[in-house]
């Protein structure tokens, strides 16, 4: 049937050929040797520039597509849960250069090989949904979200246009809106999907500066007052990267210190303010962390949006991380006075588990501040001559031109758990990583860095020999580096992946993030007892 | 098979549960009423906090995936050549949302629903790979590439780190050398993928700025003097996009006119640099177009080189929809003298169909510069007491954190390919393009706007009751709304996609691009039929 298809279309590109001699047969220049793999196969392409008709043979590549598919079913989808697999096939750089073959060559590859490729890059990659995988703030993504990804890769939309991508266009609307009720934003506001946090935290740094100075998008800062900015030590390392980027200057990112807990000390905020205005700098924002990257911290936002009304800063909560408690009745307060930020980031991908990159930027303003702020009115994509209703053209919100359709996987997803189970996987996730904090508690040469309020888990592991030591400088040097050899360790042995650092005064900890919803309390106390195993000798 | 390995999991998981009583049986607090969808499967999820083991039966989702995988063959990979399936299937904003259910609820739905939805989904959204797609600089996504992103997509790989992606730092690196070799970079370079063109411009302007002034990263831009930026009328928007971003200022982009087809006139440049420099303010960068968006025009790179150095500018090209001619030695002399620019743009998204955002922004410094201008060397990312060698590490030299492995399909689809097919099929849309506009030129009411040199080809359609209408302005005017009211029908009845727009003084035109190998000389005929007999009453 589709071999017939084929001849069809053969036969029909033929007729056309007659009046087409002058412009079919340019050779290519070079005929280079091909490499070994391209020679007696069906793979080696056409020398000759032919329009009528594909340069391909489309059943073979249907059948490619087909066999693509079972290697992914086999090789991730159902080895997800398989906890006798390694978490990661550690190779050195070197080593891994060795084993792959990377070069680009002029000649092609027989597809069989191109399938043995897709499984040897799947082999050597961190099985990030192995549920000994703790190392990031994702872990794998759900199987409705991957599914929303295939479907969205196949299509190709670009949602800077109602007319290039209806569904999605409409999707990205009633999913902003829904997160938005679940901040408590009632009259609801505007928003975007961005490829990740860093981005949206640049977005609110880009949206506070216009709001308040709209000259600046078209005359720049070089005749503007120093703009000031506020965060917490704590906060996310993307704020500075913003601050440099936008032309505000990292000096000018003034960092408040945090309590003992990883969460901004307000009386030190108002503290910080005064000064820089006593500086003669202007102060415009305030960055405020719902869940921190480290402990998993959260700001205390109420305090921190009396300070922002009382001096007239606008305020940024980058809830990239913990934008997940609020789908939880139970631990939605943790981002209490969230309904008065200016601003919000909340990345679904992180835990929500929507698939990186699924990142929500959300803004309280209804007047169309956002447009306003990124708008450059491309006459070839925005024409205002169109015979549809043009608002539903988001481009002009963005400061990208493409962009992928992020939110279609996040959507089908939410559709198939439903709210509840979203609600459900994230109170499991915080119970669990309370489970480990009391077997940590628990267990000798395990020392909690503090209570988990979120779901990182920040502990220490003392190996016998230190366990005498009397808490000192140099107790606390020896306990450095047991983390970063435990971690070689495990990565050597692909048993399991725990990210460690140290933070402030503290020597290296490790840092355990759960939230897949397919680990157990097995699997956190394999965690420690892996640490001990790996680490006793030390 | 796999419902006995359940089992055996369950049966592990069992015996941990006797000292999780106090923990494990945490109702949730709401029970509202599940839509109708819900009821009567076995979807509807549990109602504790159970953390023994899995809340979700792994092996339905198995087969939810591949049924998913089967409507994606049946309905994009095996329907991407169907000539006579529609290109769109037009609902305006109000009547999908209608035939759309698209609101989120408390509860679930069944897989099968979900999967309905997956179809809907694709039936609604635009066929970016039927062969009557001509809208956008991009065009659906070669089968290699699309089976990359699936596995990109499975797996998760984040490309900050060496340790989080092995393989695809090293498969970046590969490809970006691959790239600057083929643009004349003898020595290499550096780069980095990103989401998009606009970003990479970003990039580009950033470190212009950098490598001049590398305190500018620190203090921001309010004690410096007004730095101003040069590029063509005819660039993409996001050069100005980018300015208001990182604080330049819309206004300190200087537009040199172009000539009739489109090139940046050098000697206006000049002219303009001079301006810049009386005015006070100070020049920095020339951001060169290779490929522009609505006319496929390439500035004089050598000439704008020669300037550059003479003024010490920091020399952008942005070839992010020319680049494409670089894998072809025919055509390849376009971009002439990209070897004197101290960076590029180039999305292999766009001309060699390796699905978006695919975007590559390369530099020709290799002292680490790009590296310096972005870094915030985050502890718990880059932390320097790692195993293995961070120069692999790649994070720092981002403005983004978690990032997409964008460059994993392009390069599994160039391995699959080989170079000699990229360039055959670049060479063979050229030529396709310049079939076209031969045969705008035979026939009756369609105009050529100009000769093409790349895969645009721009025209006007004069339908009968215009054409013994003398050049006026009425006449143009005229004109001016046959494009919108032809692609107004083309959508409502999903026969092809073409975009229009209007550009300086010329009244609105279509807009072709021919990208896919897909096409054949019958289409291009068909899309010239098709305009007029869309078009022929107006």
């Amino acid at each position: 049937m589709i071999s017939s298809l084929l001849t069809t279309k053969t036969a029909v590109t033929l007729t056309m050929d007659s009046r087409l001699t002058d412009i079919s047969c340019r050779g290519l220049k070079e005929k280079t040797n091909m490499p070994e793999s391209t020679e007696g196969n069906s793979w080696s392409h056409a020398e000759t520039v032919q329009l009528n008709g594909s340069t391909e043979d489309l059943p073979e590549t249907d059948s490619f597509v087909q066999q693509a598919m079972a290697i992914i079913m086999e090789e991730v989808v159902k080895k997800a849960g398989d906890v006798s697999g390694k978490v990661c096939e550690w190779r050195s750089p070197e080593d891994l250069k060795e084993l792959l073959d990377l070069e680009l060559r002029e000649g092609g590859e027989a597809p069989a090989q191109t399938l043995q490729r897709c499984r040897d890059v799947i082999r050597y990659s961190v099985k990030t949904n192995h549920p000994h995988f703790f190392n990031q703030l994702y872990v794998g993504v759900d199987h409705y979200a991957m599914v929303g990804s295939f479907v969205t890769d196949a299509t190709q939309p670009s949602p800077y246009t109602y007319e290039m991508a209806p569904v999605h266009c409409l999707i990205e609307d009633v999913v902003l809106g829904k997160m938005m009720e679940m901040m408590g934003w009632v009259e609801g506001g505007d928003g975007i999907f961005n490829p990740g946090g860093s981005m949206s935290n640049m977005y609110a740094m880009n949206l506070a500066r216009f709001q308040r100075w709209p000259d600046i998008k078209e005359q720049g800062l070089s005749a503007s007052p120093r703009l000031v900015l506020f965060t917490s030590k704590d906060c996310h390392y993307s704020v500075a990267k913003a601050a440099a980027f936008l032309g505000i200057g990292t000096k000018n990112v003034y960092v408040v210190p945090a309590d003992q807990r990883g969460k901004m000390i307000a009386m030190e905020l108002e503290k910080q303010i005064r000064t820089a205005i006593s500086e003669g700098a202007v102060p415009f924002m305030v960055s405020a962390t719902a869940g921190t990257t480290v402990l998993g911290s959260f700001d205390p936002l109420e305090e921190l949006a009396d300070i922002c009304e009382q001096h007239n800063l606008w305020l940024h909560v980058d809830a990239c991380w913990g934008g997940g408690a609020l789908v939880s009745s139970k631990h939605k307060h943790l981002l209490k006075g969230i309904h008065r930020a200016n601003s919000v980031a909340w990345n679904p991908h992180k835990m929500l588990m929507a698939g990186q990159q699924c990142s929500a930027f959300l803004v309280r303003d209804k007047t169309g501040l956002l447009q306003r702020c990124h708008s450059a009115s491309a006459s070839y994509l925005f024409q205002t001559d169109k015979f549809y209703d043009i608002s539903y053209d988001t481009g002009d919100k963005s400061i990208q031109c493409g962009r992928k359709a992020d939110v279609f996987r996040f959507w089908l997803m939410w559709k198939a758990l439903g709210t509840r189970e979203l609600e459900h996987r994230v109170d499991r996730a915080l119970e669990m990583a309370k489970y480990l904090a009391e077997e940590i508690k628990k267990r000798d040469g395990f020392r909690l860095l503090m209570e988990p309020e979120y779901a990182n888990v920040c502990f220490w592991y003392i190996p016998p020999s230190l366990r005498n030591i009397p808490d000192c400088p140099e107790f606390w040097q020896k306990v450095q580096a047991v983390a970063p050899k435990v971690k070689e360790r495990m990565m050597k042995q692909g048993s399991m992946m725990v990210g460690y650092q140290s933070h402030g005064d503290k020597a290296n900890f490790f840092r355990m993030i759960i939230i897949s919803p397919w680990v157990s309390t097995a699997d956190m106390d394999f965690v420690l007892d892996e640490i001990h195993r790996l680490g006793a000798d030390l």
